[in-house]
């Protein structure tokens, strides 16, 4: 089994400045350490340049939401529209820097931890995500049915996740943070010998936590914000929400609370560069999915 | 004894957004309690509306950095400059709206839970600053002898305290941070009655943490920074650093560690937004400061 290249990028949103120093980091320490020389499988790309000078998540509109042909097509002066575009023109199946697994390094201000993410049901992503979670125990995010959310960087590659770490602010270094994406950095430039040597085993199962769907801020008439996050919720990603369970706490300081028969799973919540898309939190389901002995002998034929 | 008015101000940064929900939540709070008929000695003002609108620290240059005349002078048509010749015009002494007392109400990223910055050795900052301590605990950053860092709100006026919250990312709500603010109103909503009903003691003495100088991240030849605050510092804002102790931590893995033979307590330690300014941290050295009878005697004299 071979691995030809893998794509990592950092500073698809600007203001997510951590994967960025891990990366240039990770690449002095292995010149440092005289290990460059044959195990490169890795390219390194910044996502949106301009946008990281800036210090912004985005110019015009989200890089990690225009990887769609048709938005492409309808907003043709958008800069991240043209960069997604030269994006899959060189980096994309066939192209002249072809790359066959595109890894997205992201922090979000959400207490996720260190978590996996991934969009769709593909068989590659899974196995991916797999191995990801035998060896580091790390939760997997599954995003899928989500008719607003589309056009995810790593959806335009057969393969691809999303490395999602915080809870951390934007623009704001970690070192905590950088040395968490290190960890990942070396998993991945260590991938290549580990499937050779035929180490990597599948677990019998994973969990995944499904997106079921995202919810709002409770909003006053004028649209406007009038209640956050309850005290209670915040820094509670990944755990369980059950009918009457404080959900948000008002201008009036009265609670409001969950009100579902199905217990929920709640992950991004209060994230900052969501209030923007009139996300509060999403909810997610658990659901456990039987590994295949096929995942991997299927995993490199791209 | 009796104040007149004080000017409550969040918002002086755009993307330090929960004191400005903290405020409408207070105002909300007292409508709903009917406590805002005898008592209302608050004036409120959002410090920067279009930074608000528009999410950023500041349009032009930072409001809070604004009000020193040269400066407006200098650069008449940036925003804050406009912006602070207008709330001075408006609530200064003598003003149409005239204030006494300026309270601004800031986050940050650096884990420095709910602190008072003070600017210079003013005896009415030092009085309302010493009633704080004592009430509630609060550490105090006295900023003074920093010429790159002038022109100040409070200031401006002839008493007036930040007061500073974190660690809270920017554009972030938090609703753990939102009730420490609101505290921090109701504090000042009784304080008229706790000085007339002379419930208001001073402690014997007060510490201080006194600004000595600032500190910029390690940076290559090309002015790039090339080391992050290291791990074991991260989140220490007000604890002591000793000559060795770890620092930053660099690219190349290698600690470098504080040099110095006077004992400093860092603050602002990594705050997101002094980047810009070239500051990794602040060192301050710890003051004990007695305070005066006459303090008490000569607040309310403006």
């Amino acid at each position: 089994m071979n691995l030809e290249k893998i794509l990592i990028v950092s500073g698809t949103h600007g203001n997510e400045i951590n994967p960025i120093w891990a990366v240039e980091k990770f690449k002095k320490l292995k010149k440092l350490n005289n290990k460059d020389r044959n195990t490169e499988k890795l390219k390194y790309i910044l996502g949106n340049p301009e946008a990281v000078e800036k210090g912004l998540r985005y110019l015009d509109c989200d890089l990690n939401r225009s990887f769609n042909q048709k938005k492409t097509n309808f907003n043709k002066d958008f800069y991240e529209l043209k960069r997604a575009e030269y994006l899959l023109e060189r980096y994309g199946i066939d192209k002249s820097e072809s790359c066959q697994i595109i890894i997205d390094l992201h922090t979000t201000t959400a207490s996720m931890g260190t978590s996996v993410v991934m969009y769709g049901r593909r068989e590659k992503d899974f196995c991916l995500a797999a191995i990801l979670q035998h060896k580091f125990g790390l939760p997997i995010y599954l995003h899928e049915k989500d008719k607003d959310q589309t056009g995810f960087f790593v959806e335009a590659w057969p393969c691809g996740l999303v490395i999602e770490i915080g809870s951390v602010a934007q623009n704001h270094y970690d070192s905590k943070i950088v040395e968490n994406f290190i960890t990942i950095l070396e998993f991945f430039d260590n991938l290549n010998h580990e499937l050779e040597s035929s180490r990597i085993k599948l677990p019998q199962e994973i969990n995944v936590f499904v997106h079921q769907y995202s919810i709002d801020y409770p909003r006053d008439v004028n649209s406007n914000i009038n209640a956050l996050i309850h005290p209670q919720r915040i820094g509670k990603d990944w755990s369980e929400l059950k009918n009457g369970d404080p959900l948000f706490l008002d201008m009036n300081d009265k609670t409001l609370c969950y009100e579902g028969m199905e217990n929920m799973f709640p992950v991004f919540i209060g994230e900052a560069a969501y209030r923007e898309k009139n996300i509060a939190m999403s909810f997610t389901k658990k659901e456990n999915i039987q590994c295949s002995n096929q995942w991997l002998d299927n995993f490199l034929t791209f």
